[in-house]
C-alpha cells in the first residue's frame, strides 16, 4: 500500500502537472483546518490570491447547480478552464453527501478543464468561511482561474461566503414574493448581478419589477447598480447574457479600482478569521481541561453566569 | 422628552411587572452584544438558565411560522404563557424586516400572555448563536417559561441554534426529496420530533417513509428515536399532537438525566462564544489599528500570507 502524500509542496506539484486526487487531497487539508490547512495557504497565496472568484446563491430550489452548469459549458466552449466549489449545509455526524443536484455536474466528470468539488465542513461554525477562499487558492494555483462558489442563499455564514467573491451572482425565480425573500436573506447587498432563472414561466415581469423596487429603495446609488439578466438554465439559455453581465461588472471593478478593494477586504477578513478560529482552538482545550470543566459546572448549577465563566478563560488566555 | 432607561435591574423589574417595550429593550441590549449584553445575561442567567426552549426549524416555506402560531394557540388555551423568537437571516444594512409570514403573527398581538419578537443581527456570523439563548433567558426571567425558537433550517449558524434546544422539531412538507433535503441540511441529527406539515397534500406515506429510512440509516440506536407527527397548521390540526410528542421528548430528557446533559452542554458553548466574540472584537481592533492596516496591506500586495499575519495580531493579543 502507498503511503499517503501529505507534504503540500509535493502535492500542488502534483496538481498542478494535472493530478486530480492531489487537488483533492489539498482542498480535504484546507477543510480540516489547523496546521495543515496553514501550509497549503501559505504555499497558494502568492500566486493564487488574485483568482477571480463567482459567488453564485439563491434560495433553494433555485436552479443554482443549474445555472452553475451552463456557466461551467459556457466558459469551457471559450476554450478556458474552470472550477467549481459547492457549498452545502453539512452535517456534523454523517458526510452529508447524499445524492442530489450535485449528479447533473456529471456532465463534465471526463473534461480535464473543469473540476468540481463540494465542499463538507465538520463541528465549528464558520469553518466554511475560511476554508472556502482556500480552496478557491488551491484550484486557482492548480490551473483553474476562475472558480465559481455555489452557496444556498440562506444562512449568515451562507451569505457571507457568496458575498466574498469578485463578482457575487442571485439567482431569483418567477413568482411572487421571490425578490422579497432574497432581500429577507440579506442577498440584496451581496448583489452584482441578478438572475431570474426558470425565465420561461409565469411572473418574470412582476420579480423583475420586485427587483428594481428593491433597489430603488435600499442600493446606496452608486456607480453600479446590478443588471438584472434572464435565463433558463435547464434549456441552456442565457449564458452568453448572464456571463456578460459578470464580465462588465469585473471591468467595472477593475476600473474603479473596486476590485483591490474587495480582494483588500477579503485578506484582513481571513486574517480575522484566522485569529479568531486559533483563539477558539485554544478556547475550547481551556474549557475541556480540568479547570474548565470545573468552571462549566458552576455556570451550569447557576453559581455563576456564563460571561463570568469567560472571564476567567479570558485571562487565561492572556497569561 | 424621556430619556430611555438602560440599566438592566430596572427593565428586567419593569419587564416582569408587565412592561412590554422593557422586554422589547433587554433583548435589543443582548441583540447589541458587548458589556451590556453580558449585564443582562448576567442579570437573568441563575433563574431563568433552565427556561424550556423548543427549537422550530425546516426549509423556508415548510409552515413553521404557521406551526408555530398553531402552537402557541395549543400553550394558550392550557393557560401558560409562552414566547416566540423568531431568527430571520438578517441584512448588514437594512433591517432585514420586510412583512412576511409574521404577519400571521399579529394574531396574538392584544394577548399579554404572548410575547413575540423577530431577532435581528447585524454582521459578526455567530452574533446569533450568543444573542439567541440570551434572549430566551430575557423571555424566560419576564415571565414566558416556555419559548418557541423558530429558525430557517438552512444554513450552519441557523441549524447550530435550532439544535441547541431542549427540544428540536423538524418540519417537512409531502413531496418527494423533502426528507432528502433536511438530512443535506443537517436536520436529521438535531432532530427529537418530526413534524409533516401540510398534511393534506399528496406523498405524506412517501416523506414518513424517507424519514424512517433516514433514521434506520443515521441515528445511533438509542432510547429515544423522533416521533414523526403530522400536522395541518394552516388548519389548525395536530397541535395536541405535535405538543404530546414535545412533553414526551421532555418527560424522557428529564427521566435519563439527558435534559442536564444538555443544559450543561449549552453553558459550555455558551462560554466558549463569549470568550471567541471577546477575542474577536479585540482582534478586530488591532487590525483595525495603524499596525494592522499596515499588516493588512502587505497580505494584500502578496509579500506576507494571512496566516503569516494572523501570528503577528496573535502575539500582540497575547502581549
Amino acid at each position: 500500500m502507498v503511503r499517503r502524500e501529505t507534504d503540500p509542496v509535493k502535492l500542488l506539484a502534483a496538481a498542478q502537472a494535472g493530478d486530480r486526487s492531489a487537488i483533492a487531497r489539498l482542498i480535504s487539508m484546507v477543510e480540516r483546518g489547523g496546521v495543515p490547512a496553514g501550509d497549503v495557504s501559505r504555499l497558494t497565496w502568492p500566486a493564487a490570491r488574485l483568482a477571480s472568484l463567482i459567488g453564485l446563491t439563491g434560495a433553494p430550489g433555485a436552479g443554482k447547480s443549474t445555472l452553475t452548469n451552463m456557466l461551467v459549458r459556457h466558459v469551457r466552449d471559450k476554450g478556458e478552464r474552470v472550477a467549481v466549489l459547492a457549498i452545502d449545509p453539512s452535517s456534523p455526524f454523517t458526510n452529508g453527501a447524499i445524492l442530489g443536484d450535485r449528479v447533473r455536474m456529471q456532465d463534465h466528470a471526463t473534461d480535464d478543464g473543469v473540476f468540481i468539488r463540494s465542499m463538507a465542513t465538520r463541528g465549528q461554525v464558520g469553518g466554511l468561511a475560511l476554508a472556502t477562499p482556500e480552496a478557491a487558492r488551491v484550484l486557482a494555483a492548480a490551473g483553474y482561474p476562475t472558480v465559481l462558489i455555489e452557496t444556498v442563499g440562506v444562512g449568515q455564514v451562507e451569505v457571507e461566503i457568496a458575498g466574498a467573491a469578485d463578482t457575487t451572482v442571485v439567482v431569483v425565480n418567477p413568482g411572487w414574493g421571490d425578490a422579497v425573500q432574497a432581500n429577507k436573506a440579506g442577498l440584496l447587498e451581496v448583489a452584482d448581478v441578478f438572475v431570474i432563472n426558470k425565465a420561461d414561466r409565469p411572473g418574470v415581469a412582476e420579480v423583475h419589477r420586485d427587483l428594481e423596487a428593491m433597489l430603488d429603495m435600499h442600493v446606496a446609488p452608486g456607480p453600479w447598480r446590478p443588471p438584472i439578466v434572464e435565463a433558463i438554465a435547464a434549456r441552456g439559455e442565457g449564458a452568453a447574457a448572464v456571463w456578460e453581465a459578470i464580465d462588465a461588472h469585473r471591468a467595472h471593478m477593475v476600473e474603479t479600482g473596486e476590485l483591490a478593494r474587495r480582494q483588500a477586504k477579503r485578506a484582513a477578513a481571513e486574517v480575522r478569521e484566522i485569529v479568531v478560529r486559533t483563539i477558539e482552538a485554544k478556547a475550547v482545550a481551556l474549557l475541556n481541561s480540568e479547570k474548565g470543566a470545573a468552571l462549566t459546572a458552576r455556570v451550569t448549577d447557576g453559581s455563576i453566569d456564563p460571561h463570568a465563566a469567560a472571564g476567567t478563560i479570558l485571562r487565561d488566555l492572556e497569561a
